[in-house]
């Protein structure tokens, strides 16, 4: 997991993210938060933050964190072990996010392509979420998504995360080492 | 589904108690706010507020709302068509509630038994969630829990909720029509 020393800061930070929004985390999710610059070592371009609420054999639940304009670079949850690949639910709780899925190119998007990244962002199919709006992503398909101005919270509910099996555009992309 | 006219105010309260605790509804989710008195028509006694995010074959996500000492009544979740009864994560958000689940009877309980449904209530293991704190209630296992003095938020993270085949221990209790 991409969770070290020099990532202290920005664990502080979401806490405080979170807090303001009134947010309140228990001692071990505080010391759980995930922070994923996905081995880019571009965190506030390309990076998440995320807690863990809960994650069994059939459901998972967890907040994503953004900061102002950083995006989650595109990836597809696919099939493991012959169960069918992660099923989520996006529901955005503050700020606003851009998420680009398959399908038919927009006309005009709102986020902003990462510098030097622009290669790895192959779908375009906007869906803009604000405070309350949800939206669900099948199994299996691209996807990625950016903060607006403000930064963003994003409730995330789905069936089982196995984000080591995760499959990104960006080949220089690891999210977690896979299990031995 | 128990939510009729009479219940126009309660609906405005949960509104606004969710946007003191920066919880932002879309236009949809606030009509479909979902007011639960069981049929027992005292629900600031025995009742549940509740917004239902999402709700699919694999997992629901709700936000439940309880007024101050509020009961949610004794119930448990039945297999329901070759499926195992839902499992469910409950995560307190603001406030505190005290669960109570099957197993051994705690020494002493912090909740007051609803008077006149004493009977009722027949699970005593305690459980008391602050914000922050989670549990996970195993399929078919007897529950109820009831909010402290300022009421509580809590999230529900679970399998698929079908709320009309739940199984109240109070006989007078209707939950929902059955699909016909």
């Amino acid at each position: 997991m991409y969770v070290n020393k020099e990532y202290v800061e920005e664990k502080r930070k979401v806490i405080q993210i979170l807090e303001q929004q009134r947010i309140i985390l228990s001692a071990s999710e505080k010391e759980n938060v995930e922070i994923a610059d996905f081995g880019l070592k571009e965190l506030e371009k390309q990076g998440l933050q995320l807690i863990v609420y809960i994650n069994n054999d059939f459901y998972c639940a967890k907040e994503l964190i953004l900061f102002p304009g950083q995006t989650c670079p595109e990836h597809r949850h696919p099939p493991v072990n012959g169960k069918k690949g992660k099923l989520e639910t996006f529901r955005c709780r503050q700020g606003e996010v851009f998420l680009y899925v398959e399908g038919e190119r927009s006309s005009s998007i709102d986020a902003r392509l990462p510098i030097g990244s622009e290669h790895y962002y192959t779908v375009f199919q906007e869906v803009k979420l604000k405070p309350g709006q949800s939206y669900t992503i099948p199994p299996n398909t691209l996807h990625w998504f950016q903060a607006g101005r403000e930064g963003a919270i994003v409730s995330e509910f789905s069936t089982t995360s196995m984000d080591e099996y995760d499959v990104f555009t960006d080949p220089r992309i690891i999210r977690k080492q896979k299990p031995l």
